[in-house]
């Protein structure tokens, strides 16, 4: 499939806003030879090669290969956390929320595995302007799954002695999915997100217990 | 603090067997390497600097960059199930098995955090006869989880719908420690442990609940 006409991952929709044309099909070649070759194993003239452009067209859009690598964080982690507000906007009922929120998680992380993938190993990469701007939006995308978490066993629907610890392993399973998931696999993204969300009430000892 | 030395993620246990010393150092210089630069970022020539040593006396030990990521791979792979097999050995009853074995599993994530973060990451980068190697003990792995899980189901201890799925995750949390632990965090490799067990017993559906 060629760069930027939407991806086999799913990713093409969290890509759509990118505009012009050639700065999208930019960062989805870079995504690809990120997952490929690693952050520091890509050289800008193998990403402008891979969306079919020359190096000297590559900096008509990003200046550096550090542009390209913070814009993929920056669209990826801006949609996570848009869908995690967008699950739980408006959903009633502790049990409730955490299913969606968690179902939401899950089911993003298998849709954009390989962009998650390449995010997820190569954030040491960032410098530091950068990875300060990305941390704030990953303590953000934290606390919406803590504060569901602290809600829910204050309110005494959830049965949990380690809040921090238990909404540290939820975020955990959701994310790990992108580590494994592959779109050939006998599980959609649905159902994975399905099961991340009945063992995550599991674990937060939801009363009644799902079944 | 020197390679070879030990190391502050707590690796140096699992690295004591490999002979001669000059081999220890390549491969401890080869996995600092790889978690700053990644695989293919990463030069013969870096790993045997960081090691002290000159590329020739690299060549002694190792044909290629790619047996240096097998025999860690190898190290790793191997070391993980030996600790599994070792952690439920003798230990009787289903609960206290997984318990034991979610404990070990998740432990050894965090204190080996740096070259398990390393080999997830670069698995994609093993060459196909290596890979078919390290693919057959990660199914050891995963088939040690899945028979505890299904064996506790299969006598009613468990409560499981998705015996696959389930130990999947469990397995899912277990690995996930490595991308987010550090040494420098509140909790302690222990502790991480004992979380990841009680909430494995949680998702299980464990009977009586674990408190």
């Amino acid at each position: 499939m060629a760069p930027g006409s939407g991806s086999a991952d799913g990713t093409g929709g969290m890509w759509a806003d990118v505009a012009p044309d050639a700065s999208r099909r930019l960062l989805l070649a870079a995504v690809d030879s990120f997952a490929d070759l690693g952050y520091h194993g890509t050289s800008t003239r193998q990403i402008a090669a891979a969306a079919g452009m020359s190096a000297g067209a590559l900096y008509v859009h990003y200046r550096t290969k550090a542009d390209l690598l913070f814009q993929i964080a920056l669209t990826v982690h801006e949609s996570v956390l848009a869908e995690l507000e967008g699950a739980v906007g408006g959903v009633e009922g502790h049990a409730a929320r955490v299913r969606a929120l968690m179902y939401a998680f899950a089911r993003w992380h298998a849709r954009h595995h390989r962009a998650a993938r390449v995010i997820q190993n190569e954030l040491g990469a960032l410098d530091a302007a950068h990875a300060r701007r990305i941390a704030a939006i990953r303590r953000r995308v934290r606390a919406l799954v803590r504060e569901e978490v602290r809600a829910g066993a204050q309110a005494g629907a959830f049965d949990v002695a380690d809040i921090e610890g238990t909404a540290r392993a939820m975020s955990s399973l959701a994310i790990d999915v992108c580590r494994w998931y592959r779109p050939e696999g006998p599980r959609s993204p649905e159902e994975i997100g399905a099961l991340t969300a009945h063992l995550s009430l599991r674990m937060l000892g939801a009363r009644p217990l799902p079944s």
